[in-house]
């Protein structure tokens, strides 16, 4: 492991120091895990009393230095900060795995690797792949034919990725995912249903990041792509001919559903689910569990079910929990209403509860 | 690849050459990607506008040319009609994968193979199993003991297919599916949680497809049953003892609970979840997202949640979208009523707005 | 299989016999699958008419015998018992794997095995591994660098663990599992997302379950913990730096924020979702596809979207379904109101309908 003066970490990540910048940093850590020579920051002002207890040496951090003993790196951006030293530590993948093809990884003749690449136990790699350099595929990984991989790629044990799909530089995918599955298409007969062959593929863009166990289904024909720095979670499903535009977020157990197209920088929260064949502009925002059922104008933010502009489904969810005192309230002024309609009421009645 | 005339094309679906019918076609493709030499298919009205400007020499359509320059063959249901065309040029499994046994294959000597087989690298087949005629079992799939397997399967990479399950002819198992894994159920006694041994299997019956990393788990005792004909999208989760009916559809996402019945012909949209132990009848359909609560009778449509009657759920969504200004309007109402209580109310006061 | 006298096995879990003792059992199955020398349970009142036609010769449960001619054991908690029953029977992991290290695994040098294992065909384990005594490991598993296995545990085929993580004793893993996946975190930089490295652990506790494909991602620093005795279900997301309290039982497609915490014996119904940053305290209920958005007291029962106090979000759903109704009325009562201020309404109007 490397070591650092915290001059030297002020340095790369341009913040100032306050209080002694020679003392060597070995290590991060959270605030609340690390020790002596080790380095922590503090983004979240909710997390400001563990800068009494911590036992890091240097906090980075946009605020003072509270009661902290230590050494603080002040920065407007602590998190980005904090991101770039956490980098400093870290193994790259060309470090943490050798740079060797395992004598059980299985690889067809006519497959071409790269330079310096890594290629795991158990690995299988059909006829005619393709792997860029620096690219690390983990254990039990497969590889289907035609497959092209980009360079500094990281893929991850237990993947599958299916026939001739594409997968840009500097991408990662996590273990289970599989790329490239069957879309989910059917010709009915009857009560019967013909499977429609599925002879598109899938296109990963660089800089993209797929996580554990998500699925992309291929093209009926043509292509689903997931744009150029975009950021998949855990188990994910992405049907047949959509398209993610570029640097989207697309959180956790989310759904979008075929030959729908999302734009740049679009937000997906958690479980949202999408309907298919609409649009979602740049810049959109779902909440978690929304469920889109026509398309979003860009910049907008929807939530709920079925998901509204997002002030307004917040308006409505308010006045739902005012519903069943509502209804109390409606059923007295209908007894007042009657009442002055037979002509004997003067004053307001008592409420019924 | 085989190619075929437009006529001879025109002959198999049944449909009806508006031009030359001698021009010989090569292969398939969507409207927007077909070249030259390829035949497209155009059922959604919406898509029309690519007549223009596809390159396709011939297009299967139930409309007009519109501004086509190419060749038509006219038919009735061009979906279903270019699903066959599709398959004239889609290379079966039995042609794709060659029919032979990987060398780094596992299989127990008391494995039964049946003819013609594919079983792919690092592929384990455990005791007893049985594998049908021209079934095709991708690398990395594992085989538990006494599973059967069908003929005309097709098995994809990272499969699992737990011990003692049976798996009938002409299914399809995406990767990373696993059938059989051991049903949810403990036994409670204070604070923990006992579990309770699930010795029954998973039972799929003939021409049924299975989407990527879907779960199918075990029975308790008996059988967790997806009949004949039904198509499980991917991430999908059927628990212990469920039984899925005939020719049943479950789009990606959904989750079935413990015990609980479908009819045959059902329809689950995306990430719908049931509750256990509820009965949903033949045909019932179940909207994207929809939490059934209870059973459905046979040919109904819910969603929502909890889910009900489909056109009752969309009259609740409508009038929850005018409850924040039904709130206004009601207490102008008591304001006016009020005043009518007190004698002085004789017009309609101002919106309070 | 081994076999026991009715008096024998009602012994075994303190019940009483009403019948003839002395017949023997060889097996367990349910109350429709049971033949002839077997033994079933009835506790759910609802499968009560089973008892005529079932063919166990013997039935556990707390009620009468009903029309059934066969012998009873009698117990207050028939399902519990049951389980002790099923257990005689079942074989544990121990008996039914071969203790055996199979010669395709590939286990590093530095591996420490324990004593009593059974390690599948081409499972790998990488470099600093341990696994425990009597611990079993199912083909094609991945167990990566420095992974710590209890005693008396069970990995599923396809269950990858990544690098460091840490699985106490009596832990089973279901296929397709994923621990330790990389949390999902990034720094935003204009419009590029930053990989935050992901350099914290998963931490399982003993007696944990894990369901199939279910994914569990390590901490941004610290650890991601599962607290002893905690059952997870099939497709469940535990995001990074979540904490799970002990016995606690997480339904299917149940996805959990980053952050977020678990007391003691919570409940998270199927398809759930919680926002990261909150506490859920001990013994609370989360209901079906519930959404959590903020922190719940101990021993609280929510449901809806947003989650609200169980028998609250009813009555809202109650209340939501006279709305359509409400508002006719609400015009209804309106047009009275006009009628009395304008001077000439005596009497109530016709509904509108």
């Amino acid at each position: 492991m490397p070591s650092y003066s915290i001059a030297e970490i002020a340095g790369i990540v341009g913040g100032e120091v306050v209080g002694d910048g020679s003392i060597e940093i070995r290590g991060v850590a959270g605030i609340k895990e690390a020790v002596t020579g080790e380095i922590t920051f503090l983004a979240n002002p909710k997390y400001e009393s563990y800068l009494v207890s911590t036992n890091a040496s240097a906090v980075i951090t946009a605020g003072g230095n509270g009661s902290f003993s230590g050494v603080i790196i002040s920065i407007d951006n602590p998190y980005l900060a904090f991101l770039k030293v956490v980098r400093l530590f870290a193994e790259s993948p060309i470090e943490k795995y050798s740079r060797e093809v395992h004598p059980t990884a299985i690889i067809a003749d006519s497959v071409k690797l790269g330079k310096e690449i890594s290629i795991g136990a158990y690995v299988v790699l059909e006829e005619n792949v393709s792997i860029g350099d620096r690219t690390t595929i983990l254990p039990l990984a497969c590889v289907n034919e035609g497959v092209k991989i980009g360079s500094d790629c990281l893929i991850y044990p237990h993947v599958t990725i299916r026939e001739k799909c594409e997968v840009g530089n500097m991408v990662i995918i996590h273990s289970g995912a599989v790329i490239g599955s069957d879309g989910f298409g059917y010709a009915r007969d009857g009560e019967e249903h013909h499977k429609i062959p599925q002879i598109g593929i899938v296109k990963i863009e660089e800089n993209v990041e797929i996580g554990a166990n998500t699925t992309i289904d291929r093209a009926t024909m043509g292509v689903t792509l997931i744009g150029r720095g975009s950021k998949l979670d855990n188990l994910v499903q992405i049907a047949h001919n959509v398209v993610i535009g570029e640097n989207s977020v697309v959180a956790a157990q989310v759904g979008v559903s075929g030959s729908t197209e999302l734009g740049k920088n679009v937000v997906l929260a958690g479980q949202a689910g999408l309907v298919g064949h609409i649009k979602i502009g740049d810049g959109a925002r779902v909440g978690a569990q929304g469920g889109v059922t026509k398309s979003i104008p860009a910049g907008t933010s929807v939530s709920g079910y079925p998901a509204r502009e997002h002030s307004f489904a917040r308006k409505i969810c308010a006045a739902t929990a005012r519903l069943p005192d509502l209804l109390k309230e409606f059923r007295n002024l209908q007894n007042r209403l009657d009442a002055l309609e037979k002509g004997k009421g003067s004053g307001p009645s008592a409420e019924d509860d």
